[in-house]
């Protein structure tokens, strides 16, 4: 509502964003809260400070209390020891449930004045998300750490905020989950849609069919006293775990255990190459069912979530149409085709879960006639398969242009709302059961080296759009407090910052000033291109350029930047100009210095057509500003010859994209009047 | 003995030191083996990677080979699957101790060939050391990951090499521990000497005497449970945990609880401040002894090694003065100083702890008469106490001229002997008294956040003149390794390298380059200043820009090496020119950039004059540049006011010093031919 209000502080000490003076720098919060009203004058946070807990209280929110008060000491270096008076005050009326639920109240109120704080929400789940806006707040300026004296009331949008984690192409350990499940609360998601079993990993413990993990996982997987401490964990944190088991596809680690599930004989091993492959569960035989309806039993102890997903997206049905005897199941069933074969094993699906008490969702492809509303819809289609879904009575969550796999922009994926597009007309009851949405992290190009970086902070994006008012849209906002909240985010313990200088170092095989510049502007692509370049399997390295830089250069945005205001008036800016320069310069010898460790470590071989062209848009950089301060017009066949120059290297090689193509182009773009085409290439829909 | 051999090597694929090409890059190895013999060629690492054991196993060999093996993974980014062919064959002829001893035979011989490796060792903990070796000698090169075919024979110089760890003064969590046992195996270290109570802190959980961790600690203490995890995670790795309880004096956290064991009636506290108190335990009580007895008894069951370390120094002696039963009790016994009372209790607590086992171990001053030679005595004094120690039959160890709170320089601990000095003349039985030595990294200015980077890199030099021949003394080689090294242990854990970014972006609220830049150039004051500058105490915030720079400035001294070769033959280096006038010119525009930060941090403010100063040194050093590319002589007048300046700039101010006033100096100092002041006065001893 009144996200106007803050974009633009008058006030010097809340310029916090990127630690330099910034004249109208918005209050580095993501997700943006619904109202903040600005009171003038500040909070110090310092070693005194402590917090009280006044109303309701429970264990849950004292050690809520318990990590605030670790997490203020780890943020500003100072060791909190709690003075007499409380400088946080936090008022529940209520408990929250025991274990988070949909829909549950999560709104908080924030009233920060010049010598204490108070946080009050109707329930405790309203204080977690509140304490993360506090932290966030937290910041230096000319006397302390402070956080600045405001109003803020704030509320979700939507009620399923998510991310679905792939464990199972590339297994993730414990710390991988912990450390995640703490920045996703830093950033108020509440679900955690756990993809536990595919193709190429089965990753629970099972009791009653041990073979599934011992066979199908390479020995990585998750005990059951894993599984409970990581529920346990996240629910700590207002965090929902939903398990997916995906059934009858995407299926085969089961099979290498359990042949006869499987709609061919078998035998299976765990699948190695990415990809969408025939092996699927057999709907003829009632074994089958028995089978999911024991393990399901045994699932439902340790994943207390009302929803259980089962998955159920890819379905080619070779092994079904080469199996007589299905063939004769569906003929007596007088199914036509594979599609119906495939509703009648989600109707029994769905009937099992009921009778364990869980409420099934599953992809855009479980919506077939027969399946009860209760299920809800993830839409990896768009908006329009989703409001085709709650248009017949179902509920739905949104996929579709948040997959993170994809290695989009973060403001991609923030322009993309699921109530946006064909969903925009949905009212009422209708748009109410558009739940929410989830990001998706698929790990075939990804590992628990490069989990985080692929994730964060690109995720915090999503939960604004997810969590903030609908007119919350502001880009450059949105990046400007990206930067910070990024920053903000590793003080939760994700590495996705720690981890680019030592995947650097061990290309180079040591600290290289030269390839830490080329890197710096190098942009990875997404899962598409990689699978198109080269045939990767689960046991080809993920140790490359391509796989160490990260998915949106800092860099190459603030250089844009500064090109941007440089162009539109070439006088007034010399700031930027000696900036400007300076990189351009630092380019332009780059490759010079480069040079030989490109050609003595193997791994970076590839990246010598880069580090050249890197160091010809320097140059090209350089004589490009040479005209703009000159005012003389470059010559018509110069300005034409370097974009075709720009655009040759704007082809990615390596799989990755050199980013610093893209102020160039619109330095020269400023000479003939054409618009750049630098983002909007960038922001292609995948 | 060979150590010549690897100092040159004409094979540009071994220039694996600092991602440059390096043409005579010694291998990067610490601590140096004591005999390597390079074959040419290479062994290539992949994803096939395996190790076979032959000759004798056990669980604890077993468990290494795992750690190896996730280790490869980690350093080479590549998921290891083992292949049919043995890469790397373990060859072990017997077991080790199930508890690492003191003196037991640790070494081993790796021979590494084009197609396969081996290992060979007298017993599992020779393979420990040599899996070390291995694995730092992974690198990349134009190939693939490789390690060079060579012939090392390897055994360590000292059986006792040690990192002695304070966790008194400031909590340490067991992370903290486990991440340095990590990086200590790394280098061939075999004690951790725990540092467990002190005035300021009670550090393990006692069930005979509870009142010491409840009121002793402020709850940070380990429970049994986890010093039985501790002493096993140690043992797994080769290194002994030697428990240190200080008696009868740094024992102010044990009266808090049980007051009776003081010679003053108390209540007590625990200590909030640093320095040498007077609580003392009175010596003329029987029942201390009783508490000792049984507590001792209890830390037995817990501390496997067989030795037990005591303390015993810094003693004060006002509280016996004033204690009139304890004077009484001295005249009884015909005492006439307070050391023959400290003596007397010593020889108690020698008896009780041989009682249970144990040898006892304390520093210099429990070398009384009357105590027996089993005592190892650990010298903070020199050489010369230890050499008295060992002619008069004891055993000692060196910790004078390693303590790592002073942040020397890694060649100044490099160049402390245990045999050096008045020990040198030592032979025979006495030469082998003298059993290794300890750096001591006490606590007073160091956090768990800290910690790490205050140890690493440099205990890794200290762990090569413990470790490797006694003539393995090239400085030049030993900077050219550590700076390699010090990337490598980032594989084992320790955050050395990841904090000093995190650090930075609090003091500054954000990414600021500008501050890097000066960071960099800054190295931080240890103990002595910082106690003499400001009133600290356990409760003051460790989070200052003194804290977050390294002891060891790399970039200076990089650039202290271009002025070097420059100075030499001012015609031969443009590179070096090039280099070196980049940087300055950054230095002398950096205080432009960084004032607005610093007026609007408040943690930034007292950087003031040392960014300004930084600058002034840059532009100092663009105009010498400009000399002596002209070859004319600077003006004599310049010059002295060149060099006042630079004496003034390197007074220390924040706690800080600007190393960077070191390369001008050298630089200024070519005119007039006179030495340079730079590393002499680094070097100073502490």
């Amino acid at each position: 509502v009144s996200s106007a209000i803050i974009r633009f502080v008058a006030n010097p000490l809340l310029a916090l964003a990127l630690g330099a003076i910034v004249h109208a720098a918005p209050l580095p919060l993501m997700p943006l809260p619904s109202k903040v009203t600005l009171q003038g004058g500040k909070l110090a946070i310092d070693g005194g400070f402590s917090v009280r807990i006044t109303g309701y209280t429970d264990a849950k929110l004292q050690l809520a209390v318990e990590r605030l008060i670790a997490r203020v000491g780890r943020q500003t270096g100072i060791p909190i020891n709690a003075g007499p008076r409380a400088i946080l005050t936090i008022d529940c009326r209520a408990a929250a449930p025991e274990y988070p639920e949909l829909s549950e109240d999560e709104s908080y109120q924030l009233d920060v004045a010049a010598e204490s704080a108070r946080l009050s929400a109707p329930t405790t789940t309203g204080a977690l998300r509140g304490i993360e806006t506090f932290l966030e707040l937290i910041a230096p300026d000319a006397d302390s750490f402070s956080v600045p004296a405001l109003r803020i009331e704030d509320h979700p949008r939507f009620p399923w905020r998510g991310l679905s984690l792939d464990v199972a192409r590339h297994w993730m350990p414990v710390p991988v989950i912990e450390r995640n499940l703490d920045a996703m609360a830093a950033v108020k998601l509440n679900v955690l849609h756990w993809h536990l079993s595919d193709d190429q990993g089965f990753r629970v413990e099972s009791k009653l069919f041990p073979k599934l993990q011992q066979l199908g996982s390479d020995g990585n997987f998750y005990t059951q006293a894993e599984i409970r401490h990581i529920v346990a964990y996240a629910a700590a944190r207002g965090i929902r775990v939903v398990p997916e088991f995906d059934v009858p596809t995407h299926a085969t680690s089961w099979f290498v255990g359990y042949p006869e599930l499987a709609s061919a004989p078998g035998p299976y091993a765990i699948e190695r190459k990415w990809g969408i492959f025939e092996p699927l569960m057999d709907p003829s035989r009632e074994q089958v069912f028995t089978f999911l309806d024991a393990f399901f039993g045994e699932m439902v102890a340790l994943f207390p979530d009302r929803y259980f997903h089962i998955g159920g997206d890819e379905l080619v049905d070779t092994q079904w149409k080469q199996n007589a005897a299905i063939q004769a199941f569906a003929a007596e069933k007088a199914f036509r085709t594979s599609t119906e074969l495939h509703a009648y094993f989600n109707q029994r699906i769905q009937a099992l879960l009921q009778k364990h008490g869980k409420q099934m969702i599953g992809w855009d492809e479980v919506l077939q006639p027969g399946i009860g509303t209760s299920a809800v819809i993830q839409s990896w289609r768009g908006q329009k398969a989703l409001a085709d879904a709650v248009r017949q009575g179902y509920r739905g969550i949104l996929s579709f242009g948040y997959y993170l796999d994809h290695l989009q922009t973060a403001s991609f994926h923030y322009q993309i709302d699921p109530l946006g597009n064909e969903a925009a007309s949905l009212e009422g009851d209708q748009a109410a059961r558009v739940l929410g949405g989830e990001a998706c992290m698929w790990t075939e190009y990804v590992t628990e080296e490069t989990v985080d970086s692929r994730i964060w902070p690109r995720l915090a994006a999503i939960a604004e759009r997810l969590w903030s008012p609908a007119d919350t849209r502001d880009i450059g906002s949105m990046y400007q407090r990206l930067a910070a909240v990024s920053r903000w985010l590793s003080w939760t313990g994700v590495q996705h910052r720690s981890n680019y200088p030592e995947m650097l170092q061990r290309l180079a095989g040591g600290s290289s000033p030269a390839l830490l510049r080329l890197a710096d502007v190098l942009e990875p692509q997404g899962i598409d291109e990689r699978q198109a370049a080269r045939q990767y399997t689960s046991r080809v390295a993920l140790n490359r350029l391509v796989d160490a830089v990260r998915p949106e250069s800092e860099s190459v945005r603030g250089l844009e930047q500064d090109v941007a205001r440089l162009v539109s008036n070439p006088g007034d800016h010399s700031r930027e100009v000696s900036q400007v320069r300076l990189t351009f310069t630092e380019w332009s010898v780059n490759a010079d210095r480069l040079r030989p460790l490109i050609s003595s470590k193997f791994l970076l071989r590839e990246a010598s057509s880069l580090s050249e062209d890197l160091s010809k848009i320097g140059n090209i950089g350089l004589r490009s500003l040479q005209y703009l301060e000159s005012g003389e017009r470059p010559p018509t066949d110069w300005l034409l010859q370097q974009k075709r120059e720009l655009d040759r290297m704007e082809q990615p090689r390596a799989e990755v994209v050199l980013a610093a193509v893209r102020p160039v182009r619109t330095l020269l773009a400023s000479f003939s009047n054409q618009p750049a085409r630098a983002r909007a290439s960038r922001d292609r829909v995948k």
